[in-house]
């Protein structure tokens, strides 16, 4: 009866997997700015190809919450990202394993990252004790006892099937002393080093696809450490490369530096992900900073709350100042929530606490995240890019500035 | 901009009505069961026809809970039901008039009928005192004080610009007494008169299109009272009648007995309804007896509670008997939840308490619902209601008496 459930893919990929014709990971560049670092590139996987700059929505618990997957891929995604932590809490990542891999389970014919629980373990859970050999924590939801290792790591991911595995590294907060965050990259390191061991040197071929392992360049705001730290894992020659420890309480000048470094710092033919960044700005600065991939929660939880995206910055639609306004979300925008509803009705929707507002609203930011991506991939692939960023980054920034002025004079978001 | 908002239907008869062409409010009966009360029949609206006997999910306040339009549209709905109660008070029916009324409000294409506030008012709201004039209460909302009259009623429900407008009755709940029957029943009566005068004898056209006012048969579970009331109102020669005053807690047997009595006493050539029924074999044996039109909040409530329907009964997807089970939801369902997922993960979103979970599990009732409505359709239709009725109930209610010794032997949705 599964076997029968239809993929929404057109590409034929699943076929072709199944058929054990599935290619092995490859990145390659297609593309660069002329006139800085940012590039267009492809990430083949065994669950499709994934044009880059690439904004991967996150699907933390088996769903990219209220989103339908057919609608996620109608906005374009085809690469999201998975949470190690809540997934080997809740259902567990043997009973995912059971039931055919993360991919299967939850029905989502395009790719899958996952992270390496360590960002959840060291931020969400209960912290206990960091040792060499792990962490130990209580779990969020039980108060329960575990006992996470780089290994465990691995194990959970290869369990998940994901296409592609993050090591698990030690994530500091914003803050920490320059003491703590040698010590920090020292431990990353050491524990890539575990990953790639029981991650078959970094490349696994299972299920009928690779799956291959980056690592996460660590260093807080210390460029001296962000050098080493990349030089090591650089060193392991795996297939990609994550900036992480940025955007935890850092200032944005800080976090726009240490992408910069880091990113030169990384090998230029394969991808290079920014983890957990961030609102469009971010995303555009970063771009030109040479990154490939990210990721982040902002989006679909923004939509949650009744917060929408447009060119000209955030709209608290859930405000009373909407309440008459038969204007789309964004104009500009041809989501399935902008072609049929006017930010009365989302307005509405949010005042009435209906499920509906969250799904809408959820379905139109992440539709504006992937229009953002592509037209950042047009951008780069028609040598505009330098001129493109510029524009958007004026109407984001005017927009939120406006946003800003309004809420202090008493306008529409302050009510 | 709205303007430019697109239709998902497929009949040009948005465009048609916008034109000034859209066709008067009609009802044709064009099959009949030989050996029995049930029909096939059409209704024609300025929003589409619709083929009947049809089930109008529930949109109470301006949403179907859970459900995008679209997706709603892709199970075969054409006609929803609005609930003038909720919406009058949240976002106010001026404020939907000012907005272009509910349709274009909530960016429904298909056909509305709104009810008239009556069964809220006496049964969510704080009631104050009922009187001739009419009923004053508090909102469940926030307990201001309103004052409902047939008149405002029709306001309301000609504001909202629905193609079926609900007279104001007086609904009462189960156990009544004779003489409070009797009184309900004459007042209900009284007021649909008040109702007909208020919505231009019966019939308006206005914004484009006809709307028409069907009344509401009371009298409890009184043959005598049934007669009475059914009796004066067709004397109004409306478009339509409803049966009311049922499922409000008397057995089973005596639901069946009046629903039958009354729409032997409706006339032949006009639509039946039966306000609020129920559950699926509820609505087959009201088929059986003559009722063209339904509404009921089970499927979508019980969606958003982890319950979902079969064509052997209820199963409960997020007990933990679910947490490996591969199968669809209901392995005969098509519709996009059964297509690409299986139990143990809708069971797992209800475990995470995600959005998704009611999402996927609404898609499905609702689904299940309308393929139900369609095969009591094909089946009158090819003139075998009979037996496919009989074999529908069968399979039913033995899945539901299964399911119940199931519970009591501690089985799968005792878990």
């Amino acid at each position: 009866m599964a076997d029968e459930r239809k993929s929404v893919r057109e590409d034929g990929a699943d076929a072709a997997r199944r058929a054990g014709a599935s290619p092995p990971f490859a990145f390659r560049v297609e593309a660069r700015d002329p006139a800085g670092a940012a590039r267009l590139g492809r990430l083949v996987t065994g669950h499709g190809e994934i044009e880059t700059p690439v904004f991967m929505p996150v699907g933390t618990c088996g769903a990219v919450k209220a989103m339908p997957f057919p609608a996620l891929w109608e906005t374009g995604t085809r690469l999201i990202l998975g949470n190690s932590y809540h997934l080997y809490l809740r259902p567990g990542h043997r009973l995912v394993a059971e039931l055919g891999g993360l991919h299967r389970f939850q029905g989502w014919d395009g790719a899958l990252l996952t992270d390496s629980a360590g960002f959840q373990v060291f931020s969400l859970a209960e912290l206990n004790r960091v040792t060499e050999d792990g962490v130990q924590f209580r779990s969020h939801l039980d108060g329960s006892r575990h006992f996470f290792t780089p290994e465990l790591s691995m194990e959970i991911q290869l369990a998940l099937g994901s296409d592609i595995i993050m090591a698990f590294d030690h994530c500091l907060p914003g803050g920490a002393s320059a003491g703590e965050v040698a010590a920090a990259v020292e431990r990353t390191g050491r524990w890539a080093r575990r990953c790639r061991d029981a991650c078959g040197g970094g490349r696994v071929w299972r299920g009928g696809w690779e799956r291959v392992l980056f690592a996460v360049v660590q260093g807080g705001t210390l460029a001296q450490e962000r050098r080493r730290s990349a030089a090591e894992l650089v060193g392991l020659d795996l297939a990609g490369y994550a900036i992480g420890g940025l955007s935890v309480g850092e200032p944005v000048p800080a976090m726009r530096e240490m992408t910069e470094l880091t990113a030169a710092l990384l090998p230029a033919e394969k991808p290079r992900y920014l983890m957990g960044v961030g609102f469009p700005d971010d995303i555009i600065e970063s771009v030109a900073r040479g990154v490939d991939m990210f990721d982040c929660v902002l989006p679909t939880r923004m939509a949650r709350n009744g917060t929408v995206l447009t060119r000209r910055g955030r709209l608290v639609v859930r405000n009373e100042a909407y309440a008459r306004d038969e204007s789309p979300l964004d104009p500009a925008c041809g989501c399935p929530a902008c072609r049929r509803h006017s930010r009365a009705y989302l307005r509405h929707l949010f005042q009435a606490r209906e499920i509906l507002g969250p799904v809408l609203a959820t379905m139109h930011n992440l539709h504006w995240y992937q229009e953002l991506m592509a037209t950042l991939r047009a951008a780069l692939r028609a040598e505009r890019f330098g001129a493109v960023a510029a524009g958007l980054l004026a109407d984001w920034r005017d927009g939120e500035r406006q946003r800003r002025e309004e809420i202090e004079r008493g306008g529409p978001d302050a009510r």
